[in-house]
């Protein structure tokens, strides 16, 4: 028996902090599993290929929205989670109808590629004309007060093409589409014409959402078009003026009952500690919403997947959550949070995936707060195992759905893809399954579970 | 402009040390401008695309070949370099000529997508005919001596989709194509069928070195298959016998000459030590040799383009280098290094990209050796300078072309772009520049810059 005792202790001895060198070991072969798994058998790209095309573009409210919903809860349906449930909320519903877009200079007419802008309204079918006036900055409407009557603005500042994250110049530049038509309203402008939310100069109009906001005192259309055709349109401008003549049945129509849906696994050692991995299962209503954002709702199934054809018993709760209404208005997302706080529940951790389906290179986390920096810390300190998968570990956005839920003070976590192609495809009819790689959708997952393993085993 | 400047008071805070992080400021500010420049204003894009549709594939010792040396030649000749000059080398020569593929089971035809293995034999046109056997490793191949005589042996090992990166897929699988023709020769077979080296199933061949070694007793011919064929006469030959019959008309040419292109600008204060930047302009024979290696050849330019543009005077020399016969030869690589071994000459750093015009992940060192370690050691103080643009520093491969300069003791760096999607394209007839992301390529350009930029600075 001392023989035993001394063996064991020069055996403890020997491993330095024992549980913890042999749980890296297990980590590291767990993680290389879970790569092997689901880039060897995972269907998150089978599954996108039939949301697209069976569903197609499902803006909150339509019925391709519901068609997809019903075709996800069927693949969830089919593994073996403890619950799945609705949480219910009403959605805006929006209707993009027909438009018409003619500019002409010096009776010469100019063709452009464009799109209504989400949630705009539109003229009632009639014809709307004015001469164009090109304007870069929101701030600058109110120095030309006087010029803007009966115009139609045309916002023109494009995406920075010198910043490397892809998302950062769109956050530079979007406000021009989401107020642009209602800021240009006050100054009695007839129209908004924004130059596409692209990194690259091509012929893609962009949609996305426009909001009025509640002091507008004229709801204006706000109409997209491609940047080359904002390219041409502003050297038109340099050489005179240009006429638009404008035409759309865009209009708001009641809202309606939708929901998102809920798939748990309850956790065997704390069950109340929930980790949360998600996307947003509608789209804008051109395109298939392939990466934006079925992309993160397959990869969030694959995450179980992954998981369950490991043979893996978390002991944490692990939700996977299909969001609806990221695009235009967020009810998804407010409405899950509602009946998380209402029920008191606790987040240690979400992670959405709503940056497209390209390869993944980290995962940022919203930890700028005291509150957080004990979290980000233990996170951190499972950089080395993700370091052959190539994932970096930093601050930065998470997910507009999963934000509603910072006030648990869990850590809200975004995966980031690379971003270079991203708004190549964003709001736009391109956003389609032909441009989803197999193999880069998959790592998103394969990264996803990953960082939902390592959490559920040591927690935060 | 916030970012950047929250960015310099973190890499100050980071540095503590005021002469030190007066020359990071300087660094980081710089590296802005390299970003800046290369994004909005670099030419490689357009050169690549020009490269491409002018000179097409440039296999060495082709007319294409030479065309495209001496459009890229015109290009920097425009530049502000001190010299340019070649290194002349002999290259061998292939042509592809023409091929059938035909197999049948049970009298029924299987339709395959072929191509002649790049430097195989041929079978003088006339039809060669055999029943195909099914090998998975060239070791295998012993052991089945007495049933390949007169067969043609289909090697269908699949490159590994569960490992991350591409590349240990591909080292892991290429045997078979490089050695399959010349062992299988050595136990009577008539011909060989290699599964295309690609990361996904698909209907596209791809070609690629093969050698016929010093003691092949058979030099038989080598064609591939699309890994979608491959699966499907998997199948067939699970129910029966395949038989294969096969024409060529593939011929190796005699030797010529041909050259690598090197142009330097002197270095200010350490004229001896080089930093090369350089990728390699020939290609395969089919497709147009976009991302292998017309991407590095131009990203190696654009190195020269931007450092110009931001009016820089280098510390060191600094040689942008365009290398023949790297895909069946690598004489330029070879007869670059002797002439520079044979001028004494010292190559501080030598950065190759030669892995695809993607998204830069980071760069990678052959450094396992005492030799390197100081110089790594130094690399890797630039991490943090390097850290905004979402770029690592590792061990690992360099390039195949600066390969041969190892004696001279200088760090042999490659660039890592996302190796995702490149062996959908690597050796195949859509190696087309409508595959290359314009800001991919760039990214990569400016990668190369920046490191460039802070070896010249602080030394190695």
């Amino acid at each position: 028996m001392q023989r035993f005792l001394i063996l064991l202790i020069l055996t403890l001895l020997s491993f330095g902090m024992t549980g913890q060198s042999e749980s890296t070991d297990q980590d590291a072969f767990f993680l290389k599993d879970i790569y092997t798994q689901s880039l060897s058998k995972s269907k998150a790209y089978h599954w996108l290929d039939t949301l697209c095309r069976t569903a197609g573009p499902r803006l909150s409210g339509s019925q391709a929205s519901y068609d997809g919903l019903a075709y996800l809860e069927a693949v969830l349906s089919d593994m073996a989670f403890d619950t799945i449930f609705h949480v219910d909320c009403m959605v805006p519903r929006w209707h993009r109808g027909s438009h018409t877009l003619d500019l002409e200079h010096k009776g010469k007419a100019i063709p452009t590629r464009s799109t209504m802008l989400g949630n705009s309204l539109g003229t009632g079918g009639s014809l709307v004309t004015g001469d164009i006036i090109e304007v870069l900055e929101l701030d600058s409407l109110a120095g030309m007060a006087d010029q803007l009557k009966d115009k139609v603005v045309f916002f023109n500042r494009p995406m920075d093409p010198s910043l490397v994250r892809t998302f950062h110049a769109y956050g530079r530049a979007v406000d021009q589409r989401v107020f642009g038509p209602s800021r240009a309203g006050k100054y009695g402008a007839k129209a908004v014409i924004v130059r596409s939310m692209a990194s690259q100069i091509d012929t893609i109009p962009h949609t996305g959402v426009t909001v009025y906001e509640e002091d507008a005192i004229a709801k204006i259309p706000g109409i997209a078009i491609s940047t080359y055709d904002a390219e041409v349109l502003s050297d038109y401008l340099d050489n005179g003026s240009v006429q638009a003549t404008i035409s759309s049945t865009s209009t708001p129509l009641p809202d309606t009952s939708s929901y998102s849906i809920v798939a748990e696994i309850k956790g065997s050692e704390y069950p109340d500690e929930i980790i949360l991995v998600g996307g947003h299962i509608d789209s804008w209503d051109i395109g298939q919403g392939a990466h934006d954002d079925g992309a993160g709702c397959v990869q969030s199934i694959q995450v179980i997947e992954t998981l369950l054809a490991l043979d893996y018993k978390p002991k944490r709760t692990i939700r996977c959550v299909l969001f609806i209404n990221e695009e235009n208005g967020l009810n998804g997302g407010k409405s899950y949070a509602e009946y998380s706080n209402a029920n008191g529940e606790y987040h240690l951790a979400a992670i959405e995936s709503d940056a497209g389906g390209f390869t993944p290179r980290g995962f940022s986390c919203t930890a700028d707060e005291a509150v957080f920096i004990d979290k980000l810390r233990n996170l951190k300190t499972f950089e080395p195992l993700l370091e052959p998968y190539d994932l970096y570990l930093k601050k930065g956005g998470a997910g507009a759905d999963i934000n509603p839920l910072k006030s648990q003070n869990g850590l809200l976590i975004g995966l980031n893809p690379d971003s270079q192609r991203y708004f190549d495809y964003h709001h736009t009819a391109e956003d389609k399954i032909e441009h989803v790689h197999p193999r880069e959708l998959l790592l998103g997952g394969a990264a996803m579970t990953s960082l939902v393993y390592l959490i559920d085993q040591h927690g935060l």
